[in-house]
């Protein structure tokens, strides 16, 4: 039972260290959603309950691994961006990308519950993931801006294009028909005039997705640290005057106040630091 | 809001296609599963619903998966071979290894109470993976082989040790200083005469891991194909030559049959197909 | 003057170990070698001092590296085969790639005068690289193959368009007019027909191109071992079956015996060893 | 002769692009050259024809590729910085090093005897090379100010090495005794005490290397874009405010005048263009 005598297929394993001083982004994203949404009766165009649970996931995977510095979900993805200085596992690829894929899938099972009360999970879910690198802050908020920028287009056709079916009693194929070639203005103008819906006042974590952050918050004269989940306009500059500092500066020195209002992640942590 | 300002960032993303022609293998490890183990009130030294509920979760990646022809697990790891050809996702490393990492993920946490009826998962777990590539039959063999020489090594020593901790009262540490440099042939001689345990009748499944195949069960007149779970000594070169054709012949045309008994795995495969 | 505050970024390097247990095939290609070979008025379609000096450059390098145990050079291009088990330079793609790069390109220089006596070098060529695993024999038993076959098509193209120029005084666009469409078994019609020329009693080194391999050549009962220039058909199997050694056989002990006729670069080689 | 059933083999080339928005350094190293040196007569410490050389055949490779905008060469290494925005070949790493490497390579040779008019090079020189890729400007200074502190040490040590040799009479084996443990400042008082030798006073070229710059040379009212070969010291703050442009312009509209003396090869260009 000479173990030794294999041993030199260790030697196959390739060294997957990731260029230093660039911001690591890792992208997960649900395989076969369209379906899975389907068998787990998703409300459309969106389902609070599914995307409070990609967030709760995410922030399961904020809290394990410190070295994030932000995430960004909608629909059915996420991403989470790493400092760049981050060391974390020697920067290897591999065991980055999957210790977040696999606690994000894992977290999603295990707090299905918590947030689909009465409908039953089926079978397990699949997420993949990928690395992507950027070297320069300027690639990285374009990045995050080019996901922001998604979910509007996105959320903008699909709302309309459910409003057309279900109270427009379009068939899918006609909603789709309906839509074709036509741009913002004439998808707000459909919901506007003909149903009185003023997109604006849709939800925001519809319209701009979720972005969770580390920040400070005053409470009795304590501060304390928490990942807050809000939904800011990345592809406002103001968004990115007031969170300048998350780039920049080493995350256990960031002193970025939270004055927002408290949302279920936040009141979790309040009660868990008491 | 025009997206196309920053979908420059995708061309960021590497080609990550690994090399044709070769084995592609995964392998998974759980992380910080020492503590997860001691959390969840494992038996020690091997927790035989923690094995099972580990094949299971490898079962569902098999099912899933029609490219991957063998399965090898032990302990808080497991390995997944793609058949040589396979073209799956294009070879493309990321999305095999998060997809298979996710599946196994996602599926621990699922079937977690199928097996574990009395303790409570009382957080997600996760698993980290990487990928190995092996150009030749004798490489992947060898790969093989040494997980589960590892098996046999790792699982002597835990027997012995244990057994001197539960049954012969000795502190964690006292054992440890008892089995410093001890070889094989000394840790049988002490679970023999001190213990009276005979280390060949423990359970294959703790002394060789668990093999997943794909094979077929002739039933009433009926062949089925199925996935099999068994715990052949792959050190042998029987083993190899009963199933050399696994690594030469297309999967869609292998046509190795079964005849061992009914596991809680196959038993449900056939009664799924009825 | 503390070099050791910059000397961090000795860690942006990459580690780019190469896969074990393949074949590493590093293959050169000059760079604008159409203008090269107008510049220094080769003959056309095939200029033997530009052939022989690409066999000289290419046989410079197999004497330089030892793990080299075939060469095949058509054209302005050369590959160069290293044997399986290679662990030069600890198989890193970057170091093996830029050595054989670098030595052939100043040896095409430094033995421009011996093969072109009377036409002066204008300039430095640039050559390109380039590095491809092959996991298997037949994998590269196909690349060699392909290769060769290629210079079968062009060669058999060119000869046909340049004897339509230079002695059918056709305009080059008229030539290639003519033989847009044709076959293999046109093109030899054309030159038989129309130019009294037999394609079959070209050169072979026009029609095969070079291969280089390590024989032994029996001399006056002394075994010497020598890197032979021959244009054997690699497309034939009889060529694989009289050299299936090399593939398999340490170089050191294969035993190939040479019974061809004495090149300028064996007798070279044998004026060396006396 | 079907070349279409081999071709498949092209298949295993991989893509190596290069990140995008990175610093490309390409990094060339004589090999052997210590060897190569004395088979061809190198003066010691330093040879002013070989460092010549080496700079001649950088300005050859300045010249092909016009996104090089720095080159840094120091004894028989060569770096060569690429413009960050470059898409020359794609960024494909192989292509980028090998086509550089061997045009350094090819020139060394055919400008042997514009150097060496008296020593016949008597075998091609092989130079390795390696790319290194720098995200920020921070890196890339830090990488040349870690070749140029290079120099300072090497040269310091090897003029006061040959000193003792060949003034001083010690051998080789003393030489090397006598300067182990000093620091800087003690064989500045070797040179100076004993042999009246001011390091101060040596050669730029030998104390800090050549950088080539591209830089705009007035003359008779007309501006000359050349490349310029000087010996400034990147390690003072200095040479980077003023030379801050060639990290952020486009070298097209880079307007760095050059104010400095007539080298060779300055010269040259401007004999050129006249």
């Amino acid at each position: 039972m000479a173990k030794s005598s294999f041993e030199y297929v260790k030697k196959y394993e390739r060294d997957d260290a990731l260029l230093p001083n660039t911001w690591i982004v890792i992208r997960l994203d649900g395989k076969c959603f369209h379906k899975f949404s389907d068998d787990h009766n998703f409300t459309k165009p969106n389902d609070l309950r599914a995307l409070k649970l990609m967030n709760y996931a995410a922030y399961t995977v904020m809290k394990e691994f410190n070295d994030l510095i932000i995430g960004f979900g909608q629909s059915d993805e996420y991403s989470f961006i790493f400092k760049k200085e981050t060391s974390l596992y020697k920067r290897r690829a591999e065991k980055l990308l999957t210790t977040i894929n696999s606690k994000f899938s894992s977290s999603y099972v295990f707090y299905w519950n918590k947030f689909f009360e009465e409908e039953t999970l089926k079978y397990p879910p699949t997420f993949d993931g990928r690395i992507v690198l950027y070297p320069s802050e300027e690639n990285l908020v374009d990045y995050l801006k080019w996901r922001q920028a998604d979910v509007h287009i996105n959320n903008l056709y699909n709302t309309t294009f459910w409003t057309l079916v279900l109270k427009g009693k379009l068939s899918p194929a006609q909603a789709e028909k309906r839509l074709c070639g036509t741009v913002s203005a004439d998808k707000n103008e459909i919901l506007f005039q003909e149903f009185n819906i003023n997109y604006n006042e849709e939800l925001e974590i519809f319209k701009r997705g979720t972005i969770l952050l580390r920040k400070n918050l005053v409470e009795n004269n304590t501060s304390k640290n928490v990942i807050v989940d809000v939904h800011d306009d990345m592809l406002k500059e103001k968004f990115w005057k007031e969170h300048s500092k998350i780039l920049s500066v080493k995350p256990s020195k960031l002193n970025l106040e939270y004055t927002g209002k408290y949302t279920e992640i936040i009141r979790e942590q309040l009660n868990c630091i008491k």
